[in-house]
């Protein structure tokens, strides 16, 4: 390995699986994980960050594997109470995932920053690895649907998914600012790899490239810049990316995964059984590295990352 | 029965018991229960009256009447998660509990009054009765002790009353309003008797009578006033009544509670066990009413309840 810093950008839990990969092969010092905002809201009263809260609970291990989201060994009594007090449903709040919630809002609400704020907690957890909020500053995904325009989660939880999409856009993004620990990210001199993580480019990485100075920096950047395919022989692994992307009018594929992030990486890590679409990526100028992308265990998050940080020559 | 109206003063478990009681035996429309507010604070972000939850959780029979505060069935994830995201430990929230506080912090930021927050929360429980607050403003009890000015949470719970009290104030109570709903009640025109339920007179009932005219408006007042002694046998049925009565100069009997409320109240009930003081009571110009006071179950609740109307002639 060289030395140099990575920056991983990533979203929810696909993207969070591989940077727990990252965070297990890493010095702690050499990684910034930067993650997505745009699906954050305030639900009763308290400040939600759905993608940083996987992110965290993954790299600390508390994350429940089964039901694929929030903590393990979770209970419901407080949702239960709140639902006889007449406070909404549809969006499920753990006893455990809630103090969470409670300690972020509190915290933001005496003046920290969401970037303080996660890092304290993230330390409270043990996680060495740096995870940073995209931005310190309030960005809104709103899905431009058939029914109208729809707040993130009220679009991916309490709809299902189910409007059809039209277009996706992130409310407050032109005004926003990328994160101090972002924006120091991009600007190390030692920066040595970008990766994508693999989560829902439209959701999860688009939030991050739509703030300001952020694409045109990705663009321009001398060090390698790595996507990893959340797309499997047709199929997103996780989440709602295959239908939006056939709404959208993207090609659900890998071909489509890399002419969403065209001039904006170098590579693009496919599956195994993505192997014969490898032609057609490097076809737009993308080199394609083959490898296996679908992680089940501890292990195969370190593998795709050792793969990751190889193609990256990291 | 008369069909007037009847005032409840109280404050948390002793004068919940009372309260609930009277809510049995009484039409809705015939109760209005004032609620001490001087205990409430925020505590990780969260807006917490103790006082106003006791009643609540007990004229609901949601309390748990074993551990004698809280909520029955009550876990305790979120605050162990809380724990260990570096949160203070010395205040319990319960799992169950924390939906109330959750639901009146975000009502209280929404903008809606503490008056109004209560109204519904009870309702959204089944409670029938009026449930209020003493004043919508913030009061905020503060123990004088050798240690110091103290929080009357960090007092009673983190410090469990160990600091010598020296004297109690009410900060913040020239500039609150009584809520309107107890200024109401106490200009009733069909106001039939006023209750002090059995509570601390200290730290729970001073902090009604601390709001602008209350006072003034007791003493005035043509209808029956009667207290219900929290002292038995020279002990507190419950809390820190004889230790800090003690500490404040005040004998530890019900001749110490009747001197306290003098000029306020006409009658106060007292215990079987105190029957011998009820010379001294009446020497103070004051009817003394015996009947059995410790309630320890649903009927013995009732039949206080009952004894306490009928002393008051309603």
């Amino acid at each position: 390995m060289s030395g140099r810093h990575v920056l991983a950008l990533c979203g929810g839990v696909g993207g969070a699986k591989l940077a727990a990969g990252l965070a297990a092969v890493l010095p702690a010092e050499r990684l910034t994980i930067v993650v997505n905002t745009g699906d954050d809201f305030e639900h009763v009263g308290l400040a939600i960050s759905p993608d940083i809260d996987t992110v965290v609970y993954t790299l600390s291990g508390l994350s429940d594997t089964v039901r694929g989201w929030g903590v393990a060994d979770e209970s419901w009594q407080a949702m239960a109470q709140l639902g006889r007090l007449g406070e909404p449903q549809w969006f499920q709040l753990g006893d455990r995932d809630l103090a969470m919630h409670i300690a972020r809002t509190h915290r933001l609400r005496e003046g920290e920053t969401l970037s303080q704020v996660t890092a304290s907690l993230a330390a409270s957890l043990g996680i060495a690895a740096a995870i940073i909020p995209m931005t310190d500053d309030p960005v809104r995904t709103k899905v431009e649907t058939d029914d109208g325009v729809l707040d993130f989660q009220r679009y991916f939880v309490a709809e299902q998914c189910r409007p059809v999409a039209r277009a996706i856009g992130f409310a407050g993004a032109l005004e926003a600012q990328p994160s101090p620990g972002f924006a120091a990210a991009l600007a190390r001199e030692d920066l040595g790899a970008v990766i994508i993580c693999p989560s829902n480019p439209y959701l999860s990485i688009d939030p991050l490239l739509s703030l300001p100075g952020v694409r045109q920096r990705l663009a321009s950047l001398a060090a390698p810049r790595v996507a990893v395919s959340p797309i499997v022989a047709g199929q997103a692994i996780k989440g709602p990316t295959a239908k939006l992307m056939t709404e959208l009018g993207a090609s659900v594929d890998v071909v489509g995964v890399a002419r969403h992030y065209h001039g904006l990486i170098d590579q693009l890590m496919i599956d195994e059984a993505d192997r014969a679409e490898a032609p057609a990526i490097e076809a737009l100028g993308l080199a394609a590295v083959v490898a296996p992308t679908i992680m089940r265990s501890h292990a195969d998050r370190v593998a795709l990352a050792e793969a990751t940080l190889a193609a990256a020559g990291v």
